[in-house]
């Protein structure tokens, strides 16, 4: 029987090349596997048939847009995850469902070799090759682009000579990824840090300078998961996809950063993530509000160290799965409503509601009711400031003391 | 001789009467000390000879401006301070120059005594008191409003038995405290956390929502320092002040939230930082520009245990000058300019330059020209996954390898 | 019906006074509550009538031995949870489970109060206050001997004028508490920190300088738990008990340690815990065999705030929880026998072997058979080396480069 | 002129035979740099002599033993650095000084390549290349024995067909590396880590199963570093022999464990570092003594970061030199002595005495003369306390409380 390859299939210029390429290098079959991660564009069913048109044996979708919701957005929003405090890992937590269903495809269309267009200086060929191996350690994994070296010039070149049928105008000025936590823009004239991004790199995102009246809404949430919008009962992919439509609209969710690659360089990114920076806001919220203050101390470590693992391509390995039982063990008492105004490129909290809130009115307030017991300060202040009163001590004793 | 007791006073009326409680409690004579750290709001002489006529024996103004924004608020936006990922910080970094003030003054006339006018419940009387203890081991410190527990209404009292040049009207709705480097407002209607500010809440930032046309600025650092606003050479105090104007035009710099406090409880509190936030978003991109990664990485680590340290009131602690001797070596290189677009309450990057950026346009370019070696990329990723792709096999051998 | 009180009884004479003393300061009732965590020493029966001669209305003891060994000490082994990188937290894991059954006992008599025995300086009341408001955060909390001032001079004049059967001798030198997982001695000379205990601090463990012969044995772990010892099954206490019983001959667990106090304070310590210090360093090992290295790097993160907070009285909180559900997830596969030698004060592991281990003799091999791909290196240290290399390039464009 | 290449030459058979094959596989000539780091052994002079016998055009010896004691085995006693909380990082912290020597040699010698003799799976050819690339991103690096896939026997082959002046027995059991701080030992039958080691595996140790005396030693540290053994004064190279041969006497510092390599594999490694293990004893608790407990604490989280970023081998990187800056920050107290018995295996502090010491006799005592204000304990325990206890209350309301 023929060798097989699964190739993850976009339906552009550099996988539908790539589907003869790795027939001709290798001998095997191609099978082409597109992934619905809710990227819109295209109709997948089109891709679909390009693929056969461009060689493969068996081409195939996969409608992950719900298991990419449930199970790789809500986790990332439980951890309010935003590498360098900025990026929502949208392309970072995308290539786990992929990978995924690429390694399924594989098993059913009997592949022994799985292969991705990524290039060979970016994140991406890092996330799909350590989540190939960490899913399928027996899988071979290639990756034309990059190893057969196929710049864009050999690839139209290609496309030309095989009559692909592909539209090989000359190259978009913009390298894109998206899904349905976000979208990501890089190279072209952005390559240049001291360039404003133009007004076409973006597409989730209306201009938030001239934005339509603002936009009230309230999000319920259920052990850090969002469950209603304004009242109506939604899943975690329409809860995403409402809100996308709704901040979007309001140009919320731009993001413009230098960004540090796990292969060593700095490169510069735009993003957008209407949905995802929306619902992040008001998950930390929640949890500043039901979450214990060493508990969520604590969890900013945690968080921060699932971020990093997750984007350096590492959602498979052991220690996330360790870092997600302590995330979800946080989010126990997540659950209650935040309202929130979504308006010229802002997403503010402006009210929350609670259960099993830890705020507590009675100790807090400064009015007549005061629960708290003032008299307990000195005590603790006296024992809190101890080690440091001790450490002044010394500083005098040696001439260190303070210059006042 | 009689004792003495230096005591920081505001001006307002619970200082005012502490000065009159404090001598009949303890038999000594009160000193007025105010501080500007850029508060505005009345002029300080007036201030200082309320104190007089309220009984001080002695009263006097430290101008803190300069200091202050120099040696507090630069280590502040060094370290990107922002508590629960929001709040720079704003009343926790005043304290601590106060604090050497309040000390300065009592070794200056004399004073075994310090007196500081907080309540029994928030942060800043353990901000204070660990201060003075960390500043002068030897020195006592009273807080009539807690110890003797002086409520609005006997105070109000007293200072008409008294006949105090106060102006006692009904109760301001909210308490609040400023500084240049943002405002703080607590209680009142806003201890409901349902509620929503009002716009009486403001006043270092107008309106976002009808913001006047948007402002450009470029801003110039050097070892993470702003000394320049649109090539105008400015000192840190003139940065934030005129920052303070800028963006609080735009509406920049509003934050509201619940917030954990040292003493165990959690309270609502609104912000207004319009200078210090640009400031720590221009100065986080450059940092992203110019900091190697792991530095990068770990420089996170240190900015939160910074930020709680210094919001619990450890200013002066040994801890907290190590961390920044860290801090202090990051920046070396964090020097270059920052465009950034003040608009509708955003302060966005829109340009980065350096002459020690670590971003390399050769490295990071799709083009013509990319010095990148792409082969590396297979003998990366097969020995970065390789720990991972280790504990795969074992899961797969124990039969808990991945559902598909 | 009168009030009572639920006292944690020891038996010595500041326990036994406080009954009487509780009874009088508050008009209750006072039923006493000894626990069995293996301290061994007296008879529990004994004590138990003791504290009814001594005036409890009733006295009961909680038989606490497998519960603290399988729900305390084996949380602290798979955390390896050692205090400043030596202390095994021996006092600080049993306060937790006396205080469960002080509570118990407090809801089965029908009391609203309990009552410790510590003093006002110690780590052991917060402990104990923290545990109980954090178990029934309703109950009252009283500490005669802090709150009352309890000194030893007026607890031997107090049991002498009310004939308690207490034996009032001469103060003994030291202050200690003891339970299966070890055993703590402070005060008395110890507190001149140049002095060297002397032989007669020591009752766990015989002196290693003089040992019998070497000892081996083989310790077989489940997922992170002793379940054989020489092939013989054990349950968790049995395994503490009889490792206690054989390192304890051999001298090892003996520490000395100037310790940091939660209260701010530096004390000097002495630690017997032969069992814990032997099983730990099995345990470590095991884990440096089964547990995958990202894995392996941030659970000692987690470990030294688990340590640190269980230290700090915080046994109950909901982070300690969290840290649990991270701990419990590392050791699923912390199986396997580690066989170690124990002499003269050594506890030496001498090999390991493990189904689940990650070892591989094929990739470690320097032999024939070696089956680690070499060629990787190369392009693996390009790119691992990539940032530090730019930040490197830099250092000399700016004249900082490395003075050969 | 003919390129000229720097071998770090160790006079063994590989880099021996690598003289020759980097002249013929280069074209170059061949510089042979040794660098002693107190690895004792064979007269470096006659290694030299070997060199130039082996086809070098030079031979150059480096003294580095006071430099690698002073700049690099200080830093890592400092830093209390065990990796994987037990090898003190001995060939790791021996490879940046030879790169170091490496690059000087090579800027001297007029070579634009150096060369090592690591092979492909270690740590070692990572610290190389990555130092030598963050001490001159410039130099070209070449390791023969890597990449010309240069194996034992075709070393021997070589030797014999070029009749090179080496003994090429059959092959030594173990792959050793030594230095000044330690000695490290693998591969052999160590291979099966079910196996002990055996005698022969030992150099710097005697066994401490039978130990002559006990031997007591005083260590006087100034800010970190021991300056006196016994009074007398020594450089740090003079402490770290000194400490060698007498904590080596008694056996002390053995270690035998399974570590995680940076290339993702699992070693078993034996190391002796008798005198490191020592000073890291009696050095920590020296920190014990003088250090503030905050700053103790999160020093912890440093010295890991520094202990696994040194181990990684990026020595070099601008995040080693950040740390190293928090570290000596820590130490400015760290002076005093510490008493510390040396015998079988065991070494033991005894005592500690310091001018700059924060443990206060007069707080911690429990007898007369107690300065600790034990009426501020319960003050603190409320506020300290308060965050659980709302927890718990919340827990309780929600059916989620303690089971009894």
């Amino acid at each position: 029987m023929t060798d097989r390859v699964v190739l993850a299939y976009s339906g552009g210029l550099d996988t539908s090349v790539a589907i003869g390429w790795i027939a001709e290098a290798t001998g095997s079959e191609v099978v082409a596997m597109a992934c619905d991660v809710g990227q819109g564009g295209e109709d997948l069913d089109v891709v679909r048939q390009r693929a056969l048109d461009c060689g493969a044996v068996e081409a195939y979708v996969a409608d992950a847009r719900d298991e990419f919701a449930a199970d790789y957005c809500m986790p990332a929003l439980k951890t309010n995850a935003l590498y360098m405090d900025r990026y929502p890992n949208v392309s970072a937590i995308s290539r786990p469902v992929i990978v995924k269903h690429l390694v399924k495809a594989a098993r059913q269309f009997g592949a022994t070799t799985v292969a991705h267009g990524c290039t060979g200086k970016g994140n991406d060929q890092v996330r799909f090759e350590v989540g190939i191996t960490s899913l399928a350690p027996d899988m071979k994994c290639i990756a034309p682009v990059r190893d057969l070296a196929l710049t864009r010039d050999k690839a139209i070149d290609y496309a030309e000579r095989n009559n692909l049928p592909i539209v090989t105008t000359k190259e978009n000025p913009f390298s894109i990824d998206q899904n349905v936590w976000g979208r990501a823009v890089e190279t072209g004239f952005l390559e240049d840090i001291w360039n404003e991004p133009t007004k076409d790199v973006y597409d989730y995102t209306d201009d938030p300078t001239f934005p339509p009246v603002a936009d009230e809404v309230t999000i319920t949430f259920q052990r850090g998961v969002p469950v209603k919008l304004d009242g109506q009962e939604v899943t975690p992919l329409q809860a995403i996809e409402e809100m996308n439509r709704r901040a979007g609209r309001q140009g919320i969710g731009r993001i413009d950063i230098v960004e540090d690659r796990l292969v060593g360089i700095k490169s510069r990114e735009v993003y957008e993530a209407p949905g995802a920076m929306a619902l992040i806001a008001a998950h930390q919220e929640l949890e500043n509000v039901t979450v214990e203050r060493e508990q969520a101390r604590f969890k900013r470590t945690v968080e921060q160290r699932w971020t990093e693992l997750v984007y350096d391509g590492q959602w498979f390995s052991p220690l996330k799965k360790s870092l997600d039982t302590f995330i979800d063990d946080t989010q126990k008492y997540v659950s209650g409503e935040i309202r929130m105004v979504l308006h010229g490129g802002r997403a503010t909290v402006t009210g929350r509601r609670s259960e099993s809130s830890l705020y507590d009115f009675n100790l807090a307030t400064y009015d007549t009711g005061d629960a708290f017991d003032q008299t307990s300060a000195r005590g603790f202040i006296d024992i809190y400031g101890l080690s440091s009163k001790l450490a002044a001590a010394r500083d005098e004793k040696f001439g260190n003391g303070p210059q006042l």
